[in-house]
This record gives C-alpha cells, sequence and structure tokens, in this order.
C-alpha cells in the first residue's frame, strides 16, 4: 500500500523534482509515498482543455493503481479530475491546489498566489469561489516569464522574488503560494528572502495526504 | 520530540477519550503522539468567558512543552489561544475548530456542525466568518441536552442522529462536524446510520498536525 | 450560419423536447436555430465523472459545427465544456445553468434550483460559488424520484409542486429555476401553481444566445 | 409592439448615440428596437437626487409607451426605477447596469468598471451589494475628467485607455464595462488597445431585452 | 435645534406611535427630538414604487427643516432617500433600516426581521447586499397578515410571537428586527416571550441619530 | 451612574488623549462620562498575546464598576473581552473597532484603516470577518513607523496624510478610520486634508454608547 502521487503531465522531470521535493516526508510517514507521470499527459497544463481533457487518463491511471493505493495526490495545480476521483475512490484524495489553499490558511490570514501566466488566474478564481474561500485571497499574480526566462534558474528567481514582495506590500499577503507543481526547488530561498511562509503545493498536499491517511485508519479504529 | 495534545479542560476522563480517539494514528506517524489534560482548566468550555480566561494556563503549558514540541493541538472546539500560539512556536499549532473544518472541506461541500448547546453557535459562527468560510456551512444546531442527558451514552446517540439528519434532510450538509472535543466514541456509529461522512474534531486536528509536521520536515529539507 | 444547441446526453427525446420549449423564439430571431444530440455522450450526466469524461466528445462536435456556428449551447445542467468552448471559439457559447441563474437574477432576489438527484447538488454549489453567486440563491432541493417515478408524468409534475412549494415557502425562493434540460414540459403548470416565475435554462440560455449574437453583430458594427 | 429604449437624460445627442449603438441588432430581432429621450429628465444624471428624482418622469413615460412596449430598457448605468418598472410591467425589463455586469460574468471572471467621476463609484458598489456579485468586481475607477475633457474624443480616449490598462494590470480585469451610457463610440477601439473585451452596457442592456423577449415568448408558446 | 424624525408616510397616529417609543430618550439627550407626518406621502408604504415616489416629497420636507437640524432620521423600514439626503446634508442622516441593522450587530451574531408582507423581503434583501451584511442575516420572514389582522392587537401579538418563534428556532436568529414603522408597542412583550434581544428600528435609528450628534460634535471639537 | 470608557493599557497619556477626545460629547448625554485606565494591563496592545491576556484584569475592573454603570466601552482597537463582556453584563457594552466600523458603514461605502504596525491586520481582518463585513473595507494599511517616529507628531502626521492618501486613491476608501486608540488629535487635520470623513474610534464608540443608553432607556420605558 502506498500514497501515490501523480504528476498529470508527460515530464519526468517535474515528477522527479516534485519527487525530491516530499522526500523527506518518508521519515514521519510509515506509508511508502511513491511518485508517478502520466505519460499520456501534455507537457503542460496551461489551458482549460488541458485541464479537462487530461481527466479522462489521469482517472484511467488511478484505476490501475487503485488496489495499491492508501490515498491519491493529484500534483497539478488545477487540480483536474479531483472531485471525480473522490467519488470515485473510498481513500483519501487530495489536490495541490485545494491542499496548498487550507494549508496557507492555517499560516496566515491572507494567501497571495504566484501563477506561471495571466491565463490560468481567472481558472484560479473560480476554484477558489468554488472552494468559497475567496475572501481569503490577497491577489493573484503571474510570473509571465517566457519559456525561456523560466528555464533559466536566476531569472525565476528573481521574478519570484519581485511578485512575492508585491504580493507582500502591495496586496498585504502574509503567506505564499506557488501556483505550480513545478517550483518547489525556489520554496526556501523566497521565504528567507520575503520572511513570510512560501508553500510548495505538492509538499503541501502530500502532507495533508499523509494526516488524511491517519484520520482514516483511527476513523476506521485500527 | 512529541506533537503535544492538550486538552484545555481539566476533566481527564475527556483526555482519555481523546487519547484513545488518536490512538490509531500513531502507527502512521514516526513522532510519538501525547495528550495532556491542563489542570488549571475548567472542567468545561462553555462560555465566552471560560474560552478567554483559559488562554493565560494554557500558554504557560505549552511554554513547558515547548522544548519537546514537534507540534501542538489545542483541544477544544472554541481554538482558545490558537493565534497566540501561533505566534510564539515555530512548530505546527492546530486547533481542533479550524482542524475540523478544513478536513470537512476536502470531504463534503456543506457542513453541518452538531454543537452541545445553543450558546455556543454564535460565537463559532463569528469563528467561521473570521476564518471566511461561512458559504460552506450548511447549519449550526445545538444538542440542547441537559448534563444528564449528556452522560447517558444512549440519550446522546439518539440525540446526534436526530440533529444529524436534521442537518443532512433540512439544511443539506453533505458532511457533518461533531462541534465538541469529547463525542469521538458516537463518530462511528452516527456516520453509518447517516451515511455521511462524520468528523471527530481531536482526530482531524491531530491528523492535520502529523500532516503539518510532514510538511514542517520537508521545508526544512531533513 | 446557425445558433447551435447541443444536447450533451444521447437521448434524442431529450434534444426533441428542448427543440420544442425553443421553438417559439425562431420567430423572434432572424438566425436559425438548430438542435443537436451528442450520440458519443452517455445516456443521461448525473456523475461528475459524466460531466468531466463527456467534455473531450463535445469539444470535438463543436469544431464540426465551427464553420457553421454563430453561437452555441451547452444544454446540460452541469455546463461541461464551458470555459474551454469559450477558450476556443470566437463566437458566444452558453451553459444552460449559467444562462438560468444569470437570467433568475433579473427576475427575483433569490433563487430556487430543482434538482433531479440529491447527488448533483455538492456540484452546484461549487457552480455557484465560483460564480459568486451563492448569496441570491434561497435553496437546492432534489426531486429525489426513481427513474419510474421521474417516467411518470403525473407523479413527477406532483413532486415538482411539492419541492416547488417548500422552495417558496420555507426557504424565500421568488423565482425558481429547473434544475436539468428535459423538464420544460412541466414549466408553465409549475408557474401557474406556485404564482412564481420558473425558469427551463434550455430555453433561458437559447435567449441569452439570440442575445449575445445580436451584441456581437453590434460590436462588429454590422 | 417594439422594444422601447429610454434614455433617462434630456440630451438627444446621447439618445442619437445609443440609437447608432444597438442598430445592428435590428437585423437579428424581428421586433422594432425604439429609442426615446426622457424630455423632463435632467441633463445628466450624476447624483444619488438625480437618480432619485428621474424616476417619476420615467415611469409616467413607460406608461404612456405601455400599449405598445414588447420590452423596457433603462439607458443609464444607475438604472433608475428598475425594480419599480418590473413591479408595474409584465413584460421583460432591463437597466443596463445590471445588464452589462450579468453580460460581463459571461466573457470574463472579474469585470472592471470604467466611471466618469468618483462620486458614481460609492453608488455602482452598493448596486454591486445588492447584485450579491461584489466578488466578481476587479475594481471601479473613475476618468475624472472636466467637462471639457469629456467633451474632447481624443482626451477622453487616452484616459479610457490610462484607466483600461490599470483594470487589467493592477486590479486583474479580464473584461471591462463602459460605466455610463454615452461612450458607445469609444468601445471597439478600446477593447483592441487592450485585448479584452469591452462592453458597452446600452448594447448589452439591449441585447439582453432581445434575449428576454424571446424568452418571453417560448414561455407563452407562441 | 433638533433632531428631526420624518414619518414619510401620512398616518399621524403612526407618527404618535413613534413618539411614545422614543420618549423616553429625551431624558438622556440635551437636544430636542421632534417627530413629523409626510402629509404628501402615501398611507403606507409597500412597494418599490411607494418608496422611489416618496422621495421627493420627502427631500422637499427635510430642506424645510434644514435651518434647525442637528440630525434626521427617515421614519420608513425601506431608508427611502436615505442616500440622497446624505448627499445634501453636512448633519447626520439616519435610516430606520440601517440603524436597526447595525445596532442588530452589536446585540447578537444572527438577526432575524420580521416583515409585514412577503413583497417587501425581496427588497430587504437588496438592502442588506447593498451593506454588505448579508451574512449576519438569520431570515426575514413575513407576518403575511390581512389588514384586519393587522388592526386586531391580540391577533398581530399572536402572529408576532409565532414568527419570532419561527427565526429562533428554526433560522437561528439570536436577536430580532421588527421590520416596520409601526410596532414598537409590541416590543417588549415579544422579547419578554422569547427571551432575545427585539429591536424597533425607529428607537434604535433615534438612538443612532443621538450617538451621531454626539460624535458630529466631538469632531468639531465643541 | 456613568458611561465607563476603559483604556485596557497602563498608559495614563493614553486615557488623558481620550478624555480630551471625547470632552465635548458630555454637553449632549445627560449621563456623566468616565475614563478608566488599566493599571495592570501592558503599555501597549500589540501581539494576540496582549489582546488574549488583558482580558481577565480588563473583566476584573469592570466588574468593580458594574454597580455604577450605564454602559462600557473598551478603549482598545483589538476590542479584547468585548463578547465576554456582553455575555456578563446587562448594560450596554462597546468595543471601539466595532463602532469605528459600524460607523464607517453611515458615512461611506468603503472605509480605509490605518493601523500602527503591520502585524495587527491580520488580526483585523479576522475580526472584520467574524462580523461579516470584510466587502465593506477598501483596505488596511499600516503606518510602520518606529517608536521613535510616532512619538514625533509632525512625522506621524505626514505619514497620516501618505497612507490615507493611498487608501483614498489606490484601493477607492470613501472614510477612514484611525486603528488605534490613541490617534484622536490628528483627526481633523487629516480629514480636512483628505477631503474624507476620519473616525477616532474611541470618539465613534463612546458615541454609540450615548446612543445605547439612550435606546435601553427607551426599551425599559422610562
Amino acid at each position: 500500500m502506498a500514497i501515490h502521487v501523480i504528476n498529470p503531465n508527460s515530464l519526468t522531470d517535474v515528477t522527479e523534482g516534485l519527487d525530491a521535493a516530499i522526500a523527506p516526508m518518508r521519515a514521519v510517514c510509515s506509508v511508502p509515498i511513491e511518485t508517478h507521470t502520466l505519460i499520456q499527459g501534455p507537457p503542460g497544463i496551461e489551458t482549460q482543455a488541458h485541464v479537462d481533457l487530461v481527466v479522462a487518463p489521469l482517472l484511467a491511471q488511478a484505476q490501475k493503481l487503485r488496489a495499491t493505493a492508501s490515498a491519491f495526490v493529484i500534483a497539478c495545480y488545477s487540480d483536474p479530475g479531483l472531485a471525480t476521483l473522490r467519488e470515485q475512490m473510498d481513500v483519501p484524495v487530495m489536490g495541490i491546489a485545494e491542499a496548498a489553499i487550507l494549508t496557507a490558511m492555517t499560516m496566515g490570514q491572507r494567501f497571495g498566489v504566484i501563477s506561471i501566466g495571466p491565463k490560468s488566474i481567472p481558472r484560479h478564481m473560480r476554484y477558489l469561489g468554488a472552494m468559497g474561500v475567496t475572501d481569503r485571497l490577497a491577489d493573484d499574480r503571474a510570473l509571465g516569464l517566457s519559456v525561456q526566462g523560466l528555464s533559466d534558474a536566476q531569472v525565476t528567481q528573481a521574478r519570484l522574488l519581485e511578485i512575492g514582495t508585491a504580493l507582500r506590500d502591495l496586496d498585504g499577503a502574509d503567506v505564499l503560494i506557488l501556483g505550480c507543481a513545478g517550483m518547489a526547488r525556489y520554496r526556501a530561498t523566497l521565504e528567507d528572502a520575503l520572511g513570510l511562509p512560501v508553500i510548495d503545493p505538492c509538499q503541501a498536499a502530500t502532507a495533508m495526504a499523509i494526516g488524511a491517511l491517519a484520520l482514516h485508519k483511527a476513523q476506521k479504529g485500527s
């Protein structure tokens, strides 16, 4: 049995990055945590079409893992298929956006979100509304970097600092969320530079899955 | 090092009940979980005055446990001292009301709360407002039992079912929260009878503390 | 060129019902209105999985109709694929849930929704939250009829009246929405019996599509 | 029978401007659309007193048009008399503010409003609250031009671009509303310059009136 | 100089009732409190048309009283002309609905409103939305009595108790507002019977006007 | 009998400042107004711990004043012990934050708050949420001055103007609240400079206490 963390895009280096990000949690949890790449997924999930169309292969992969699943984590910041997978499974299922938001609500009063591109912000706003937590949002701002910029760690780190500073100083955020599955390696530096907690959503969701698994066991009384 | 769960009322049998409720979680988590009774607390926390005045001894006890604390759980459904303890500690601190509510938000769309008495409902409403999640509430209904009624397990179970049925059928709740630290033993029966997930807040908060501890370790990179 | 109304379930009699419901609109609008059945769709859309998985064939059918489309209407009360189709098309796209809700907001202050089954209510609540209009909802109540009951017009009409009365008298609704694509034939009788406006979502969405098409033409200046 | 669009200020050139703005809709709708000037109205509606006091002559004019009315549009961005006229008429009545807002909700997730002067913004905020859609507002910003500035098309266009840019880039708007009845001629240029949909409220309300009229006919079954 | 309380309907016995209701306040306040009847007003304010059309004569009467006014109170539960009168006067202006609601917010967490007839409830809901306090409403329920019933004190008192009980027990209200200017004489009995604070809006608004006048003087430094 | 205004910090010059601020109200109110310093309080209330721990001595002092109390005002902008004191007393109790906010809601549509330091803003946000009035907030901005800066009246006045200008021009505030008990002397100058109403919370709360006392007397019928 394991906690299965599924990266719904096809990039294995994203999966490797998230595996590294959650690795220290394995010392706390007696249940193994396994990361998976959805080979049938798109190379990145940017549009609403990507979100909608990745659900079918994601559900299929989850069904294959069902027999060995203590819990699932969907590692895309649009939480594709989250409600459906919860409908189909009787073990805990976490989405990284929802988990990051709920975690932020325990660390500050107004969270700021750093998105990759501006197109995803309306989608994020709909999701916050569906969760009923819009009042806790400071703001959602996009990095707006080119593909080249994103592939340059120094450029990305500098831009994260710029956007994070705006969220803190202009929008009143007292906790930040990295609104993407692949930026864990920038987290600690950003947190130190800003003096605010910064949440990597994959870490937050895996952590909540560990907790949910513990709760599930306690509820079953064993 | 341990997760310290503090019952801020002075009743040791309440502490024993919550220890039993969370016992199965010890198999999931590599860090010990210890339960404590706040001897200086009142025998029950019913009024706003109880909530306000228990903060001082609670903070004092937490300071004594600080050196061995991986995380704290405040086991009273009014979350006394939660914001203050978070201000003072650099390890995760959970309150059972906040944790139960955030957990409910992953299990259903509208949660119902079962309170002991009607006087606590306005306090709960203020708290939901402060959390910014009022739109997720189906309703909060009180058992309204006498002390004698509450001490009779059969009476209590029957009344829980009655109130839970009203929350489900009249108010549209699809998940329920037991709005009190001492009702874990009724949880499973109520869940089976209603066909809805029922959350014991002490279990939910301890589970979130385990997750938060895992997150904390991952953020520190070890 | 036409307004294309797509029924995303495979039942042609549902499509026929909605064609009849919107037929009188053809006298107002100079652009033809065509109804279509998504043959690849499921026989009914009840679960979140149905909603998620119907998007792919729905988008495919819309692409086939694109060259002749003045506007689209998605005729399922979960508005599957609405955000995606809007992303992909440069003509107006309406979903029947969103359109019914916006229309209700011009006819009353608090709308009640009559759903087929209780399972769809949490999905509706998420959607209202995403739209940011939760405060305008009186309540959402389910018919909760068996398949047999639903196939009996007299039983259905009686139950609609019962639920509609509860929405009006217990929940304070001053306008009602039929929360399903296939109940237009019950609308007028229910409206007369209750003395409140009752909205069929397919009619509302087709009407808004006609308006949106007029707006689109005016914005293009021709 | 006709859709009657009433400009409640006494300026006939404002009426002429709105007639031009909606002219292309006449090709879509089989019912005539007529525009009217409320001669007894003030030359402009700027204060809450203007809004309140224009209701009496507006209702009187509507009564005169009643026999030939298929629908009404009140063409002032404060929607004076909207609730009252709906109370008195059994045909659709649209206000341009409400209609622009509902239309914006189908074109983006957060709308920005461009007001003429800052005094009207609190009035707009009260109205959004009454509609229950405050969470969908990005922000409302005023042009703040002098009468001379407003009469200079180049100055106005430049200022619209400046304010629209702020709403898009600082406030996160993904759709804009011109918060005044007389700015339709600037719409297309602003939309092109900003890359966001821009809504003229008179066009939006007339479009919704066409749709509402179609719905009304379908509901009457003819 | 005086606090002028204007009853905008033409019934002098309503004015006499409110004068009696506020009489004991004269002992607290060093400024005289005068009550007035708007002879040009309708005999009752029930429809939105009544509300809109009473503004003009109300503003005219206020202008006549201006020279002797320390403050104004508009004594109709729809607060007609409140925003306009505030725009025109530089002394405090209170409306009885707004004042009753703000007062209720200091006496309980969820207020219930008792309206005369169901037609006014949508108007009240719009107003709560405009005030941004919808989340504090338990519910608004109508007496729904005939004119004959309303003129019978015993019938009215019994129905008030029935509706008040529903607001307390079904809707969770912990404070009640009489949603009409003319029911002060029933207040004390209802409060005693229900064990909840009950607010007469004329008393609440006059009280807030006294406070606002004190504030005004302190702000002027004399 | 008197209205007792208690400054819960130990600085007598703060008490003297607030006594001066409310002095002109004594001419309006026939009941004496007395100010008190809580000698056991901390020299300033800045952290959540300060807020929580001042409740016990504050309640003790209130009990001593009970026999002579017509009303209480708690003069700290975190309203420590407000709900508890209301639970324990049968005379009106006002907190300066709540009273300032409710007063602001009668003077403008969106209020801005000027806080001393950024640490108190999350606390203020929780409180606005608990009051259910978050939608009325323009923003809350901190002066962020050093102790030295705060002790220099010229520096403070200049910074108040800077922050007040930002709240008005960037955040859309049309009324401002001084978010601290000790800044009344800056109020008038700031109001004149900005052209917006500026509220000192001690003045607002004492004014509301006068009104509440009048209401209390009217409700008792004497």
